[in-house]
């Protein structure tokens, strides 16, 4: 459980060491963060970030109408609102989700402060230390880290290009009951996966589904990216199979901006008043202006021109990606993301891409190392690149930089025929078995 | 511990009921949540709640700000930031809290949602269940709330007229030790407290920091309400006193507005670190839209000319019900706020604020009883009646409707000699040993 994530500060030399809490300990700064301040630097290409990239937004118009919202309604904007959320914003996430297929009751949306929040409140809500959570392998880095801080017993469980694999799934449900182990949900991210850039199938959305519904798993379905797919609609969400046994979440970041830090979760109707209990605990209520600009943003806006808008900014830069990385990286694999921001490399046998990365900054381009989407150490055989930020001619450059890195540690591993650094074992990549398809 | 809260909703027949974490079975839904939908009423006056009155904003002047900033820096406002904060709010935030006696590094202050969420961060890093938090008798519900979530020991420690007894601290303190506990921290309203009305003298501050110090208890320094004094200006932070010994938090929602969920802690750096990870983890980062429009409020707008007609306002409203409780209620005591939202009453031998809730009700008038503000099932003789919110004429309206519903139920114990629902014993109330100075 060491590799994903560095250690956290903290001595003896704190006169408060010994009091902290036993999820304290289990706090990591993820790999991520520890990059930030290298790759914040201008001179380096981050194909590391998440940030969307929000520059086209109408801020204009977007300024006028935050303007008349507080004129006429300020003393509301400004004001506490209820732990659930703010019911005219439930009811526009409920014609949101409509989109993907989803008949939910707004009485059962509960807006959060970033769909991240509601991982957490969650987890809170069910699991106590020692509880399995079964996750992709990889899987997103921010709930892995929120799984770890509440002490889960993290299982990853295989992927191919169709996401999650349903035998590999009963395999874990089966394994971890036999362990007598409490499994307290699933959690999976159906499209443009976060790092694997691969998406569910329709027939394994279903199979999913009715594999949980029989063995009594709760399903986690974390959406961040919906919305963002470039070659069709949407398919249908998977809590739209099974609204009984499936907690949807959705966030605002990606289809209009973070900034407001809104997002939601969707649950079955016991789940959602714990859910609201736990959301009134921790912050009393999600911010009333976040929740009006919103609601002003959905009605008086073209939100969902804007979600075009985006989807086809995005395809151009995947596009570029994909283009870079055949032209500069044939020596790696990688998957084809039908939307969403990231594609997931397959590094040349005997490479190491957490080793690697001090090397690839010092050639002025980073990435997430493969061992950040893991709990269990795996990923050094794999890097996570993005492709929302950084405008094409910057990401092609980026890619090109990182082949001149990527190309170097090869030469030197066929040379010696040996890993650049033997202090670290390669570690089983168990997607071997059913292995991701390549791009390349 | 099962009066501070209505039981949670779920049974059986909610098919996920057996897998909830211990912690989703210690969240409640509080007594002033309970009472929302009915004092909510127009025709209802409602000295129950907590929210502040904020129709005074300059909203105009506000939104033209918020407009400009929208315009200029819109693509970074909607943007995510960093865990910790914003680097220019946290050196605002430094400035506001130097008038307080403190001078604190801008490093070591962390922007959270509200300052609620800081109390659930502080818990989640220094908690394990069956830990001690000592606080004050009574304290705040929504603390209290937390520190139940958490599973915590609370152990409430008596207060007088100058605020928690230091005698009593330090018995408490040998007592958790001798019963082998770990104790986690004091967690203290030093100004205007939540709900009892009292402020810390400067020499009670003193004794209550040293005390801590020589005992290593850490202190939980919960000041919303600091800058709301009507007499003077603030006394000294208990956090001047010992920087290293005090985890110290603050709001903009009674100061400013509560609308954008903006709060933040004062820690030493070693604590600091872990806060950061924790809101990492919890939030990925608090809004930076929210950051933003503080930041330029406090730059552009006479921010502490503000405060001061808040101050104005709220010692109006606070005369109202002094005058009303001395007119209409003189069976009761209660304490004389010098600041803040409440004074803490204390109702006639015999009759329970908890039973007569209801009829209140009935009669037109809500307050929250004395019960939300403990965890040990004290405070039946006890409520707490807020004037933040109703103008002057509302709350003498209310007192005078609550008079009637007082003086009906002290004519029946009266007349019967007994409680007016001898189901319900007569808890004994630990303040009598140090009883609050009565207003009366």
């Amino acid at each position: 459980m060491t590799n994903l994530v560095e250690g956290i500060s903290g001595s003896r030399r704190d006169p408060w060491w010994d009091t902290y809490s036993q999820r304290a300990h289990n706090l990591r700064q993820s790999e991520v963060r520890s990059l930030f301040s290298v790759v914040s630097r201008p001179e380096v290409v981050s194909l590391a970030g998440g940030m969307p990239n929000i520059k086209d937004l109408p801020l204009d118009a977007l300024a006028d109408t935050v303007a008349d919202l507080i004129r006429e309604h300020g003393a509301q904007a400004l004001q506490y609102g209820q732990g659930r959320g703010w019911d005219p914003l439930r009811q526009d996430i409920c014609q949101i989700m409509a989109l993907e297929g989803i008949r939910g009751d707004f009485e059962n949306v509960v807006v959060t402060t970033g769909s991240q929040q509601a991982v957490d409140l969650i987890t809170q809500i069910f699991v106590n230390p020692g509880d399995v959570i079964l996750c992709e392998a990889p899987s997103y880095l921010g709930s892995l880290g929120i799984f770890q801080s509440y002490q889960a017993d993290i299982r990853h469980v295989p992927m191919d290009q169709e996401g999650l694999l349903p035998d590999a799934l009963e395999k874990a449900i089966l394994k971890a009951r036999a362990d007598g182990k409490s499994i307290k949900f699933l959690y999976t991210i159906p499209n443009f996966h976060n790092p694997a850039g691969v998406t569910q199938s329709l027939e394994r959305r279903r199979a999913i589904v009715d594999l949980c519904e029989r063995h009594h798993v709760l399903i986690l379905e974390d959406n961040p990216y919906g919305l963002l797919g470039f070659e069709s609609e949407p398919l249908p969400a998977l809590q739209s199979f099974n609204p009984d046994g499936v907690v949807y979440l959705g966030s605002f970041s990606k289809m209009f901006a973070p900034g407001y830090r809104i997002g939601w979760a969707l649950a079955p109707h016991a789940i959602r008043d714990k859910l609201v209990l736990a959301n009134e605990s921790a912050i009393l209520s999600p911010s009333m202006m976040g929740q009006m600009v919103l609601n002003a943003y959905i009605r008086d806006f073209d939100w969902f021109g804007q979600v075009k808008q985006y989807r086809g900014m995005y395809k151009e830069r995947r596009d570029a990606m994909l283009e870079s990385l055949e032209r500069y990286l044939p020596v790696c694999s990688w998957t084809v993301p039908a939307g969403g921001f990231y594609t997931w490399v397959k590094l040349p046998e005997g490479l190491d891409a957490k080793d690697m990365l001090p090397r690839a900054v010092t050639g002025l381009v980073a990435y997430v190392s493969g061992t950040a989407f893991y709990a269990d150490g795996q990923g050094r055989d794999h890097l996570r690149l993005s492709y929302c930020f950084p405008p094409p001619d910057e990401i092609r450059e980026g890619v090109r930089r990182l082949s001149v890195v990527v190309n170097r540690e090869k030469e030197l591993v066929d040379l010696f025929s040996l890993p650049t650094n033997n202090a670290v074992p390669q570690v089983k990549n168990i997607n071997n078995a059913h292995p991701l398809k390549s791009g390349n």
